[in-house]
Order: structure tokens, then C-alpha cells, then sequence
């Protein structure tokens, strides 16, 4: 099965208070994904203030290609978690570097789209905006192991 | 500001019932992650199969670039929804062409992540499989538009 590669382009950046790498307190993080001016206007975000929260998907562009993860590794590396494969947790050492949070929107105004709680440090590439909805949330129970409630205690 | 383009590779392949193109009824397809032999080890999946879900990043690779949306349509061309952004809605015709969708985890088994619930068909690549985490969900109450909700009635 071929397997090409695929070129993506940032729809616009990340404008943060938070310059430097953070692990936790991202919760009243208040921060701005900006459009591109030269590839976007307003109507690109038409009606999305109708929406109450966003999905964000970026790119950890800081962390190094050539630190990637392919295999398993602990969370943060702390020894009373377990070993587990770079795609059982969240970590930005992952195979294209891409990040996903779900977070508040607070408005709209132009190109800028304001959120709480993005856990992207200032001029993070954004490859995609989608809304928040509810149908697209899981249709049966929720499980998850204790480790990853553990690392999230301090985390927004 | 500068806006580098950047490569991503796929980790793998959607093996789906599903070859072409639906809108609804995605709810009890079952289908298969299988991550790229060639680059990875069941290593990268030890322990995802404590998590009940998965989101999974994807790629549109089917949807032709040129046709790819900058600004507002109407959500499936429905003239009883508002014209809205393409950033305020889910339509694969969008810049980047990434879907991403949260699914069901049946199982693993080497290096096949069987799913029920993943809205992509046959082939699709696969850029990230991400566990499912709780304390990523909106941490305050969530709203969305009348149009969105009627879109998704036959959706699952």
C-alpha cells in the first residue's frame, strides 16, 4: 500500500500569554487564534459564535521532528505510571506533532477567534477550526485508566 | 508573519465496509485502524485498549484539493440551514482536509485498532489516534445551533 506524504499549511497562529512549554494550569488560559489575512476573511467563521466551544487542531511546531516517539514511553516520565504506547496517551512527542483540545470559545471578532483554555503556546501553527458538537461525543461509556486521571489533576 | 508549510505522513490505513462516499448511517460500521508496518511495532498501541474510545485524526484524501472551501456554504447545500463558515462547520470540504471523529474501541490486536463509529471510508489515511480523556471535555455548559443538530439526526 503506497503511503504518501501530504502538505498542510496553517490556517492561521496562536496568540498566547504563554510563550514557553507549560505542563499544567491551561483552564484560564486566555488566547486568540488569528486567520491567515492573506488566505481568509470574517466569512471563513461565519456563525460559529453560535457554538459554545471549539475543536482545535494544531501543531506542536517546537518540539523536534527528530524526537518523535514511535514506540512506548511513561507520561512525563514518571515511574508510577505505566509504559504505554505514543498513541494510548497525548503527549506532544507523537508522529506529526499534531494537537487537539477542545476549548471555549469566548467570541469572534474578524479573524481573530478568542478561546479559554488552549493549551498552545504562543504562535502555535492552527491547522483546523471545527465546532463543538454533541452528537459527535461518545454514544456509549466512558472508561479510561487511572494514570491519565492521575496527570490531568493540575492540568486546567 | 511566516507560514512554513508542513508534511505529514500517515501512521496508517481505515480498512472499511464503506468505499464510497455516505453522509449517514455511520453509527455501526465496524472498521480497522491498521497502523504502516514499515514504521511501527505493536509497541505503539500497549495499553490504548484501557480507553473506550479514541478520537482519530484523518485525512479527506478523497476530496479533491481545488474544491476545498475558504468561506461560508450552506451546510450538505440544505437551503433551510443558514450559510455559515467553514470553520463553523464539520464538511470535509475544508482547508487541510482533516476529519476528526471520536469512535467506539472494540479492540486491539497488533497493529489493528478495531473501531465501531469511524465516519471514514475505505483507505482513508490516518494521520493520529489520540485516547479519549474526560477531563479534555468542555468544562462548562455546552451550546450549539438548531441546524447542527438536525444535521446529525440520521448521522449515527
Amino acid at each position: 500500500m503506497s503511503n504518501p506524504e501530504y502538505v498542510v499549511t496553517p490556517i492561521g497562529r496562536v496568540v498566547s500569554p504563554r510563550a514557553g512549554r507549560a505542563d499544567d494550569e491551561w483552564g484560564d488560559v486566555e488566547s486568540i487564534i488569528r486567520l491567515d489575512a492573506t488566505r481568509f476573511t470574517a466569512d471563513a467563521l461565519a456563525g460559529l459564535d453560535a457554538f459554545s466551544h471549539i475543536e482545535v487542531v494544531f501543531l506542536f511546531d517546537r518540539f523536534d521532528e527528530s524526537q518523535v516517539s514511535t514506540g512506548s514511553r511513561r507520561p512525563r516520565g514518571n515511574e508510577a505510571w505505566p509504559k504505554v504506547g505514543i498513541f494510548a496517551q497525548r503527549a506532544s512527542s507523537r508522529p506529526n506533532r499534531l494537537g487537539l483540545t477542545t476549548c471555549e470559545l469566548i467570541g469572534v471578532d474578524g479573524l481573530d477567534v478568542r478561546v479559554r483554555g488552549l493549551d498552545a503556546i504562543d504562535e502555535t501553527p492552527v491547522l483546523d477550526i471545527k465546532p463543538f458538537v454533541l452528537e459527535f461525543q461518545p454514544r456509549s461509556a466512558v472508561r479510561q485508566p487511572a494514570w491519565i486521571s492521575e496527570l490531568m489533576v493540575d492540568y486546567w
